[in-house]
């Protein structure tokens, strides 16, 4: 009944061909451009003109025109669209290649940069990251806070803050954690530019290239295209809607083969939602302790609950420091400021050297108004209102899924964070749906993100980090579409 | 005549005794803690009075007091010593224990911690790192300019600025480099978390574990450690003093064996300040191109030139896209806003993925800000300035080693930049000056950090990132005593 994936993956960089399709329109584009024919200033084609004229997808045409941007030929204008750039003058960068060693890399790598850009194109509703929208922040009281550290804090706001990073902030991270039942020194926190960097470095430091490390399944894609860029074999370990990582199944694994880490996000995990009962954050970390493998815990939503109270971290289970927890300001507060953090437990030595060579310190005035906030900014007032609206968000794009979508549709029932997991009918190829709902100007996760073993190819997640609006809900309204009329075709 | 560098090596855990020697120390104390002997709030014993109790060095000590910091035992306020800190309620986790499984990092990270750890303890001169002093930078403008975009960013202030980051900060950059010869398109740039974070990803778009990288000897300790963590191989080529990486050694190396990468810092070396002549940077460039491999070339030193102009980029001479350009702001504007960026030739797409899993994105305010700096702030009137204040702080620092370093003694002429290198006489073992002058509160950068073969064991940085002071020219002192003691000894 499908078709190999391969072959609906026009914008996804999987072989030869395809890589040509893309290539061949953007230079053809870029004739026109060396040839005068398109000018400096000018409006470039739009890219439906580009699909009919060279009797290609959307997203081909898509793809085509960011590798003209990334070439210098074409910018694009913040809702306005793309317009052909002044060529800067003397000789130019050859153009970049594909290095030809990172075969697996490729799609995810490709989807995982695809579905963050397509949050700055011109004309998409960005449904695909898991992106709170500025709205949703406190950005304004946030700014002032930054504003008013810049212009206080002299000397010290360009200096390095060395690792382990802010102490004002640490302090204010520990009482964070305290709430999370995790009894931590500030002393054992160290900074981060976000989770992101924290997950990466708490994986340096625990494993070599070759190692397997579970995961859950589905999962975060930056996880699995991290592990892929390290060399490490993912493990997936399925997951239960409701319950989180499915404890038997690990034990199963780790019965069968070494690990050198297991990853998870037990609060609201990153498609589904699922909260991991306490007694399951307990046995989970004991199975782990027991073998001596680290848990690496990815606690970014954890505060965003729907629940009556913050759920308990795994880390708070950790007897013998052997659970690395990662955490961020990145979905409560601003990704834009790049603060996160990591917990390394008994690797932290580890983990600091490797922070020195990464990225060698955070920010330093970011911190500063990060903690600033933590402290006197009404966190807490805010997280109230936050996860209301979190949870409203969610509900109605629930609603809205369930209404819509094709009969067969399931939606997960998260318990907090702000994405959804919709598993479409078992016929329906969610690329296939991305791929004609990015052409109509909506992008989202397709459930093949999330595995590297292709087991979600008939799921997708939707970001529910924007404020409910008649936008969102036309959005929502072409997706399920798409998907009712794949349905029907077969 | 030498004693083996791990006898003299206290604080640089090489081995069990060593490693037992400062936990030894730091356990009786925490008993002290614990036992409430030493009660929170009260200041800790001295170090010299622990060095006396326990019969230890200077730097046994002051290691110690680092673990009990860590471990949250004392916490250190600045400029006026340790204190008993008050225990964080509940369970504090295991004492972290160094990774069994980095026997070589191990010296080289605690080393490279130590040194910037240096600049924050109370009442010590810390001429190890190459980090400009506030004063030095144009501190008040640039925050004043942050808050300034703190306060009007709005939305886009707290929005991740996803790879390759804020284009109005890019264009900026593509003129700078344009000075330097390098006719490049904003597009081709990516901002980074510093040059460190852009040395990283650079070194793994091109290499896998196991390969051999070529480097200058003596070369930043930075890309050594960074090495080592990579599990890279370093091949060290021998430096001329004043033209550089010798390109005669690289040639016998070339036909030897086979390389993944070559890494030079061309334009005032650290910690030469060597200026590779623009002949042989086009040779290299040449050299490396015929073979397909890719040069790294580190450029953070280039625009604090005390030449009459900036010097040319060895990546102006790059005619493939296989020169991966690495430049920082850290140097000349504000080191704690981690800005810095990569133009990574053909390995662009490579490098971009890194980038999204390793630390997704570069901090947006700060990079605006600087984006405004360059375009509006002064910038080619304070590099002007800049340059001549460390061209006179080099002079200074030169002139009081000559007149103090005992008989033999060679110090550099570096042609930009703001470090000095000076050559001991033979017999002298830096580490031996290194260790001694800790005790007497001076840190300096011994030559064993800039090698991994201990070939600059006589040899020893300064950092000349500080207007010159009495406090300095005390701190210098120190240091010539020392070596010259040292030598009588012999």
């Amino acid at each position: 009944v499908h078709a190999p994936v391969t072959q609906v993956l026009p914008i996804h960089v999987t072989n030869q061909k395809q890589l040509l399709l893309y290539e061949q329109v953007a230079a053809s584009v870029a004739a026109l451009i060396e040839d005068g024919v398109l000018r400096a200033g000018e409006r470039a084609p739009s890219l439906r003109r580009i699909c009919d004229r060279h009797g290609v997808s959307m997203a081909t045409a898509v793809q085509a025109f960011m590798q003209l941007e990334s070439r210098g030929f074409l910018e694009s204008r913040p809702r306005s669209g793309y317009y052909v750039k002044a060529r800067p003058p003397g000789r130019v960068e050859a153009v970049a290649s594909p290095a030809p060693s990172i075969p697996m890399a490729g799609r995810l790598a490709t989807l995982h940069a695809s579905l963050f850009e397509a949050a700055t194109l011109p004309g998409i509703v960005p449904l695909g990251g898991a992106v709170p929208s500025a709205e949703m922040l406190p950005t304004v009281r946030l700014n002032r806070l930054l504003a008013a550290r810049a212009r206080t804090a002299g000397k010290r706001g360009v200096a390095y803050d060395l690792p382990p990073g802010s102490e004002t902030l640490r302090r204010e991270i520990a009482k964070r954690m305290a709430e999370a039942g995790v009894a931590i020194a500030p002393n054992q926190i160290l900074t981060t530019c976000g989770a992101t960097e924290a997950l990466m470095l708490c994986l340096r430091a625990v494993t070599e290239r070759g190692d397997a490390v579970a995961v859950e399944s589905p999962t975060y894609f930056g996880i699995l295209h991290l592990l892929e860029e390290l060399g490490l074999e993912a493990v997936e370990v399925p997951m239960d809607p409701r319950d989180g990582m499915d404890l038997t199944a690990l034990e199963k694994v780790l019965r069968r083969r070494p690990l050198a880490a297991c990853i998870s996000i037990p609060s609201f995990s990153n498609p589904l939602g699922s909260l991991m009962p306490e007694e399951n954050k307990r046995r989970l970390v004991a199975l782990l302790a027991a073998r001596r493998i680290p848990l690496i815990e990815d606690d970014v939503f954890g505060e965003l609950h729907f629940t009556a109270s913050r759920p308990r971290a795994a880390k708070s289970f950790d007897d013998d420091g052997g659970v690395l927890y990662c955490g961020s300001f990145s979905k409560s507060l601003a990704p834009g400021y790049r603060v996160g953090w990591v917990a390394p437990g008994r690797y932290a030595e580890r983990v600091r050297a490797l922070k020195l060579t990464h990225t060698l310190a955070t920010a330093t005035l970011p911190e500063l108004a990060v903690a600033d906030f933590l402290a006197h900014g009404g966190y807490a007032h805010y997280l109230r209102s936050a996860r209301s609206r979190y949870a409203a968000n969610v509900a109605r794009v629930s609603e809205a899924v369930t209404k819509i979508f094709p009969d067969g549709t399931q939606v997960s029932r998260p318990q907090g964070g702000f994405v959804l997991w919709v598993t479409l009918p078992a016929e329906v190829d969610a690329i296939e749906v991305y791929d004609r709902a990015l052409a109509k100007g909506v992008s989202f996760a397709p459930g093949h993100m999330f595995s590297l073993r292709q087991a979600h190819r008939n799921c997708l997640r939707i970001s529910c980090g924007e404020p409910w609006s008649p936008r969102l809900q036309e959005a929502i309204a072409v997706i399920g579409q798409l998907a009712k009329r794949l349905v029907s075709k077969r």
